[in-house]
């Protein structure tokens, strides 16, 4: 069996891919490697004026504490001496400043010490394999703060929002950070649909190659895509456990027009979960569709086998018949025997696979 | 493998089914097509009287907000900005708006600022490819009034009612607002079975074709259904709940004695539920019974390989025997010889037989 | 392959018995077939005396709404215009009307206007095809009178209560309406059970038939039993729901004492469902044993090919090798030479053969 | 196919096996089998003297009901006629008279008339056939008295319980009835996990021969297991919620200190319902096991004719060319010729199975 | 077929596996293997001053009941007579005493007596043959001390513990007992993933195996594993359920800041749950993706065949043709005749081949 197409089809993404579906929470890891540096960007805005500027060092963003603007920090890179240097000036309870150094957490959510902290994924879609790929945000709401934990300087979703900030009369600019703390969930929710429409493209040409050929290459890509739905769903699945948290706490921290919003979303993941229920039943169709088409495939081959088998029978009897040695054979001086014998090696075959056909074998 | 049958019987229909099965909400996308025009109609009744129109403009509904009497207003097509005024003007959220605006939502329910919200899919059938087609439609009802939003402007399932509406004495004309927005509800569930009964009658059909053939358009047609049958429960599933979350509002829209018919509704949508979990167990029941059905053929096609295998072989050998070029063959020279090979040729292969019946291979 | 076995042996029963599992509910359709006539039987009864008489009229029953006995009315046959008068009359809401005439419906309770209405399926086995047959009852229970609404007038399940009303001092006699309601559920549920017992004595000799020989016959005995225990299970298992609710319900037509023979019914309904699973459970127990035994046969005939191959194989080489033309061959003049190569094509297959058994293939 | 030894194997074991996961309620039987006798014991004991006798008729039990110590009625064999008097004089409602005397009853409790009602099945594992047999036992726990009915008179799991109770100063003699209607419960629920310690070597054994051969001995053996199992799980699964009852109950009959042993029996209940989770995953595993060994055989006796075929190709195909009449066919007077053509015959094939090692098919 | 690599192999593993899996509570067993020894080790700490110490005899912990310090007691090795009297003293509970010696016991909590107890399982992975070995431990938190039992006196996960308990400063030193309590608890799910972590590595392995080759072997290690996964599922899965247990405990022995640690372990252990969940559904992967590999393996043998019997067909039949031995035979005199029929050998196949493969076979 060829299985080095195979094989080499998937040593760069599969590999990867299993990696990613087993990984284990690495707080429980001895080592963490920290990041190079920590990028820190405020955003301070009221209705009237926006200020948005980067920190060099933690201790800047001390001062925003008790600022009487709304107040956005967005850290980028986490290095463990700033995270625990902020969270004990902001109150964030080290249990909480530990799960925002820990990767590979579960979605969830907290409210303690009148702050309201959530953890989620950010999923992007890598254009390259095609993959789905996250990164780890906790947000800390506050009574006027909201602050973002990032693990990955390069990317986020946010720029919309950035943009949403400078415009003077925009929804965020007129609302308080319960607000912008709901802009920042609802950027990452509306992410995962991007992702999956991206996925369902790939189901889609997936199920035109179990059409076309049903080899090897098309078992990895099943084999692929069903690691990628695990994931996927292993992020998006407790999220709605998160935002009923918060919909359901009794803080003062959301207001209850804003609570309105976390609603909506609540609706969205609930459709993000549906609908990865649905990709799931999808390749699981697919799945039947290969290995029937698969065992199609074996049938033909059994039925040319069959078929060649039949034709050969009678030939090869009656060659060996009138091959054999004997002094006395019938018909060997007839003229015609010759003929009469190739012809029966003919017109049997012909009457079995009429036979044959007519029983339904064909 | 003659794929091709299969493919080109899949062709224009399948992609379309697994494009409405992977279907994310298209809120994510940044464009949405405005259609060309909104036809507005409006029916405002009571007991004795019932007016009809249809509206030029968006604005002329303003004034049915405070009417003395039941009203009706339906709108066909959707865009964005006559949505955003009628909402804004009859107190609907934004969000709820938004909603309205966003095709392939999941159905809900919400209440709010005094008015009942629920959006659920009309179903149709399209009798061309026998698949299921949706329409999105969100429902308002306010005190006097009911505003339905629909998609497509070409089709509803809304005739019944319009005849009821202008029929004095009809139950309709008698009752309140919440009686009409019920009368919609009701409607869009009985489609449901309509429907289903036609699924129902494609999956009889399929059981037919299973036992008959067993060929690669039976397995599209396998592969299809049970797209469609995730697609019907995604949009029939949701609605049990919102029918309860309308049971269970302690909104004073609904009238007590109303409260019992969505107590009816909610009993026929459980049925459908169940109806489309029987379908779904049928359409895993067929799938085994094709599985089972090409293993059988295959079966049968390796049985008659060994049956002419075995009456091959004898044959092969003796003839092999006294075919060889030895000097010296015992009984070459007997008259006899031949038929004795011969008939040693087909005796030995109907043994064999006789002794593979009797042990119940054939 | 002969599928006309198959399909001759299905054509009667399996038809109808997909159409029994895919069915929905006829309310749908836009027409309702009417029996020709109504046969309406009413006994009123108290400890001291019984009367038992068949109206001709349904305003005959009229009467018996205040009756100071307890009054059972059965009604045979559904006419619309006989069921809205009678429901009219008994202060019946119009949507329970309804319900009585939609035949098809799935089992329920409801509780209104201080009447008890429960709906449910009566089962029978039809002993021809030993096919699941249902007929829709409703039950409505008043102050002092029981209504029973019956689709089929040639068979019901109460004989045996007709028997013990007539018998003075009987406990129903002794009772109130209340334990008349509970006798007739309970004779319904006492039935579910005997025709449980018949389809496990189905269920036993389906297995009896897959040890014997697994073809087609076989095949689609299992398809058709499956979809009996999907018919099975769907008319049972809402019935638990139905008594839980009379249960809870708060209701004084049922006295405190009479509950606890619902409670018994309540056991009866959960142990039938719980059996219903066994069955089931079984049914993919057989599936699995059907499957493995084509397998194993399957590999039955492999192996005999495999055999009758490997004896083939030296004997058509060693006898292609002795009847090759060469003028120079080695042995072909020895005397013994041809009995030294026959010898040969029957050592070495014996040889193979020892071989391969002791490798464990055959 | 030899299926006559596959039958013969289950013809004793599996009919019964599989009538008793089929078995319905007989309560729904017109006649049930009285048992010849009924054996009646009475333990009546307080902390300084215990009194054990056999009594002669069920009326003697009587006056045990107000007796000041602690009684223990055992009664083996149930004639309706005695159940209905000692229920009639104990207060035991006539339902569950009914209930004691219907074998195959769901396992449950009830609590009536200030008395406390189970049911469950005793296990036993036969160790002829190693199959699972149940008896049903009803156990009635009054003020100061627990009454226990058995159907078969020859054995129960009470041995040990019977010493205890001889032994002064034992737990059993310093309690109350209480703590006696314990010790039954317990020692029943003890004896399930020596009934599942018994299966668990069965599928212990199972798997080794799955591994070393996997025939239709095997695949008997599967099935059998499989049924032992669903019958095992509907006894034990139904405990759980039955011991959970008596926690739950708010009876003053069981005192505060025993609910905690009641507590001890719901953590061994659920871990028995657990194992049995676990036993079924393992027959799963097992199966698959089963299923791919048997795949791997055929591809096993797939590549051996695959060799045979194409050891066979070549020397048919030269030895046919040199066979073949014709006048003038070269290298024929070669003196080299045949064993040119000879060696051909064994060089081709060693070269291809080479190839085909190379590409990874043996 | 060759199992006895396949048994060889799992020989010293699979059947302990096996055992493991199907294992049942021993408290049923009548006889327990005492430990040849108990050794005792108390560390009695407050924030200032550390003690820790050997205990010669169970007399020796009774002074520390009344400590005024933090006291934590390890049983290492659990003889009866010991836990008895310790249990006795401490005022833990005669049934809890059972569970403590009872090994196998399923995972819980209790509450009695002012007393907490929690028992569940440490889990250890063997290096040697990478499989998960457990070990039971019972913890009693009292008011001011906390005892904890283990069965293996030559392993646990707390050494880093003692560490920290040694250090001064410390948070386990500043805390009271139930710090402690949570400090044993946290780190007995840290090596859950410890655990997890090299399972995972495991499978990575088993799929890169299951793509190079699909053997015997493979199959050895995809059921072994899905046993390992069972037993680690059974372990992990109640500890959830027990921690919950201790949240929502209304204890004060556990205090306010502390519960928040205890709410950090849930997480993790949800988090646990929801891997070993992954990795199940990574295990159907890889058992998918075996059977599809052994499927296509089979296959191309299938076709090997397939092109080998074609190959074969024409030739034999033709050499069969000028191999008879009648009189007249055409072309037989024709000196290219052989060429021509050797040539049709060559060509047929060549162009049957090409047939086949235009229709898409191979
Ligand atoms: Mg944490
Ligand atoms: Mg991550
Ligand atoms: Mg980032
Ligand atoms: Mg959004
Ligand atoms: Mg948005
Ligand atoms: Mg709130
Ligand atoms: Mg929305
Ligand atoms: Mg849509
Ligand atoms: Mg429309
Ligand atoms: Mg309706
Ligand atoms: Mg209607
Ligand atoms: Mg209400
Ligand atoms: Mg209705
Ligand atoms: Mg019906
Ligand atoms: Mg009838
Ligand atoms: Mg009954
Ligand atoms: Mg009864
Ligand atoms: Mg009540
Ligand atoms: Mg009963
Ligand atoms: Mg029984
Ligand atoms: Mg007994
Ligand atoms: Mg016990
Ligand atoms: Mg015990
Ligand atoms: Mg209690
Ligand atoms: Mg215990
Ligand atoms: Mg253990
Ligand atoms: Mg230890
Ligand atoms: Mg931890
Ligand atoms: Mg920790
Ligand atoms: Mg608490
Ligand atoms: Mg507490």
């Amino acid at each position: 069996m060829k299985t080095d197409g195979y094989l080499s089809f998937i040593k760069p993404l599969e590999r990867l891919i299993t990696k990613k579906v087993l990984q284990v929470n690495p707080t429980i890891a001895p080592l963490r490697q920290e990041p190079e540096k920590t990028i820190i960007f405020v955003y301070e805005y009221e209705r009237g004026e926006v200020d948005c500027r980067q920190l060099n060092s933690i201790e800047e963003t001390f001062t925003y504490l008790n600022s009487s603007k709304n107040v956005w920090i967005n850290l980028d890179g986490l290095k463990k001496a700033d995270i625990d240097r902020i969270c004990d000036h902001f109150g964030i309870h080290p249990l909480i400043a530990e799960d925002i150094l820990s990767s590979g957490q579960r979605p969830k959510m907290d409210e303690l010490n009148h702050l309201i902290y959530c953890l989620l994924n950010m999923l992007y879609l890598n254009q390259n394999n095609i993959s789905v790929e996250s990164e780890q945000i906790s947000i800390v709401l506050g009574k006027n703060f909201v602050i973002s934990f990032q693990e990955d300087a390069t990317r986020d979703v946010f720029d919309l929002l950035r943009q949403k900030i400078k415009v003077k009369g925009s929804k965020v600019r007129e609302a308080k950070s319960d607000y912008l703390f709901y802009s920042l969930i609802d950027l990452i929710v509306d992410k995962y649909f991007v992702v999956m429409e991206k996925l369902g493209e790939k189901i889609e040409g997936l199920e035109e190659d179990i059409i076309h050929r049903a080899d090897t290459r098309t078992l990895a890509k099943i084999n692929y895509l069903r690691k990628e739905l695990i994931f996927l769903k292993r992020n998006i699945s407790p999220v709605r456990e998160m935002i009923n948290g918060i919909l359901r706490s009794e803080t003062d921290l959301i207001e209850e027009k804003t609570e309105r919003y976390f609603k909506d979303i609540y609706d969205h993941i609930v459709q993000a979960n549906e609908l990865a229920e649905n990709y799931r039943d999808m390749m699981i169709n697919l799945q039947d569709l290969y290995l029937s088409n698969v065992n199609l495939k074996m049938n033909e081959v059994m039925k040319v086998m069959a078929v060649v088998t039949c034709l050969l029978a009678p030939a090869t009897v009656i060659g060996g018949i009138f091959g054999m040695n004997f002094v006395k054979i019938p018909w060997l001086h007839n003229p015609y025997g010759f003929f009469i014998a190739v012809g029966l090696m003919l017109i049997i075959p012909i009457w079995m696979i009429w036979i044959f056909k007519k029983r339904g074998w064909f």
